[in-house]
């Protein structure tokens, strides 16, 4: 490669994380524009577990815009990804014009090559499209030099919960009311560090069949559920304060419930919806029974889950409550014995299960029911990689072989 | 047996149907009078397929009311079976004291020996306290000679959906306004003979475990769902003049759509209870899936499903449709080979499936998801049974050894 050539190369990695909602978005009001017809709340996973690396380059030499998705090549036209690129130029044009930068150093003019990977496996059932868009967006407002406070709106057009991907910690996305969706905003409640006690765990289930994707999904929710305007007019609201207010007050067993209460609301639109969208399985039954059963035994609510669209659990519970919930998820799901391993990510203490629980939580036990586990706390949001060995990018602007 | 002690016994007998709405009532406004949030509709089904019988005998000589149940005696003092009683000798005092009879012909101050069989096992999983109840208050009607359009007052209190057991046909439960219940009465909204083409089929579903009862359910739905109150309040009213007028003008894909939609809103409301209830598992969402698919091959609403509390579907369709359609539940859930007859009750006559129709509908057969079919129709109300060697007591008071 010609010394020129290397020059006119600019690049950029960066990582972003997954989110979970425990107040849930369902539903547009916009659909180009993806605005909600509802705020929603969501809890950023820490990326030493989940999170989405991408890498993008621009240079002169490139002839069109590329992206590379987990190492294949994807069409760039899709118009979420044109929304998201189209809204960064703009913003760094308009910076460049009012004179926060002399000369097209940003690169702005040049088409740009894309790539992009999960640390996840898509079969972990996590939407990946929060962290992608997110850490889509970070990186190119990193390479274009763009700060803006609107960065969460251009994540929101790619997809609506990635702009809660653009902070750490606890986010809301205010639904705001403009028509043009510049107040659809995401913002840090809490950061990560506010609540360390708090984890979470993944439960990743067997599922028998593609669940509805949730873009067609919330669309059919809204043009069929007369239940979805309640809630989202009177329901959610009052839902949005409280949820901040417990998050504020560490209170767990309040901040749990209610997020049990809108996982299950949601599944109720679902059903609501026709023709109706089951998301939860028998499995999803049975892990709801459980963690209802463990509370019950206790008489507090120490763990509690949630569902976003598909079979798999989430749960949240606090440190001194991990490892023996862990072991009743073991008790009651029992692993297939020559497997992977069954609990990934962030280690958890083994624990004794008295009989006594066992008794009271009656259940047959489910094996196999539960592939795995990806045990994980609250992280922070998108970091750039400074590190130029870990561009996914060459020097050539094409994915490395190893990607 | 002297012979003053067997005139002093009078006995009658009477049948009474099962009824399957498809206007949900979930959730009373009044525990003790069983009052309801919402009204209802439902259809009555065939008794020569489903029934429950009753009989009851007064004598002097009984020295306490006694019940049998299916051959077994039960406690008299429950309390919905003591506010039966009770209501019907209060009618019977009313009406001797106003003059319309001049003696206690009626036996009124006499106890009872009452007995009642359902001719479906209680594993069919249909609701038997509606028919019960039914044809408990209406057999107590008929020894005592009450003749009452509150009638369907009193059934109530024994049973919410009793009260609809009490007409044949389609029959409205309309809630009222009164607080001591006098208007929250069933109403014959069309009788049997006006939709002769409509069929009934029950899906009786292979059931792991025990649903949670329908009492307590709807008590923690009234106390926990916040859809609940709205669905009550915004949606049943218009939907009950819907169904009222589809029903009238025999339009079967409204009514199957709508019958569809309100199922899936009970459904709906028990997920947004806390903790959630589902009473659907996984051959019911394959029951619905099935459902949409063939309807969605034909671009019509052919067949509806409907759910109570429990597994089990409730099919409405039309008798053009119901041979094709009961073959494509034996394809996507053969039945056992070696079992019981697959489908009982009205004969259904066999169909070829098209292969494009099995290839359209595209869903992994189910093997004995479905345990039996029982095959019906609309019906008429209650019976009086003439012959009495149906009496289910011996002339000594007691049950025949045969039941």
């Amino acid at each position: 490669m010609p010394e020129n050539d290397k020059q006119s190369l600019s690049m950029v990695t960066c990582t972003a994380p997954v989110n979970i909602a425990v107040i849930k978005y369902w539903g547009k009001r916009d659909e180009d524009l993806i605005l909600p017809i509802n705020s929603s709340l969501s809890v950023t996973l820490h990326q030493d577990q989940l999170k989405t690396t991408t890498t993008v380059a621009c240079s002169r030499n490139f002839q069109q815009d590329r992206i590379w998705l987990n190492g294949k090549e994807e069409d760039i036209s899709n118009p979420r990804l044109q929304s998201c690129l189209q809204e960064i130029r703009r913003f760094s044009r308009k910076r460049r014009n009012t004179g926060d930068s002399t000369s097209d150093v940003s690169g702005v003019s040049h088409k740009v090559h894309i790539c992009s990977v999960n640390n996840f496996p898509t079969a972990a059932g996590l939407a990946s499209s929060a962290s992608g868009y997110a850490c889509l967006v970070y990186t190119l407002s990193q390479l274009f030099g763009v700060e803006s406070e609107q960065l969460s709106a251009v994540a929101r057009q790619g997809s609506g919960s990635a702009c809660r991907s653009l902070y750490g910690g606890f986010v809301q996305w205010k639904l705001g009311e403009q028509l043009d969706g510049k107040d659809s905003l995401a913002e840090q409640v809490e950061s990560e560090s506010y609540w360390p006690e708090l984890r979470v765990l993944t439960l990743v289930v067997s599922a028998e069949q593609k669940s509805v994707g949730s873009t067609s999904g919330m669309h059919a929710s809204v043009e069929t559920s007369q239940l979805l305007k309640y809630r989202a007019d009177v329901v959610v609201p009052s839902r949005m304060e409280e949820m901040i207010r417990v998050i504020r007050e560490r209170d767990f067993p309040a901040f749990g419930e209610l997020t049990m209460k809108d996982s299950n609301q949601f599944h109720a639109i679902c059903l609501d919806t026709y023709p109706p969208i089951f998301y939860l399985n028998n499995t999803s039954h049975r892990i709801i029974s459980l963690v209802h059963r463990y509370n019950q035994y206790y008489g507090e609510t120490r763990v509690a889950y949630t569902f976003d669209a598909g079979p798999n659990a989430v749960i949240y519970t606090l440190q001194d409550h991990l490892s023996e919930f862990v072991q009743v998820v073991r008790h009651f799901f029992p692993p297939e014995v020559s497997g992977e391993e069954f609990v990934k990510g962030l280690p958890v203490c083994s624990a004794d299960l008295s009989e006594e629980l066992k008794r009271d939580i009656n259940m047959e036990p489910t094996p196999k029911g539960i592939r795995y586990i990806i045990s994980t706390k609250a992280g922070p949001g998108p970091c750039v990689v400074k590190d130029p060995n870990h561009h996914l990018l060459g020097a050539d602007g094409l994915p490395k072989k190893t990607v």
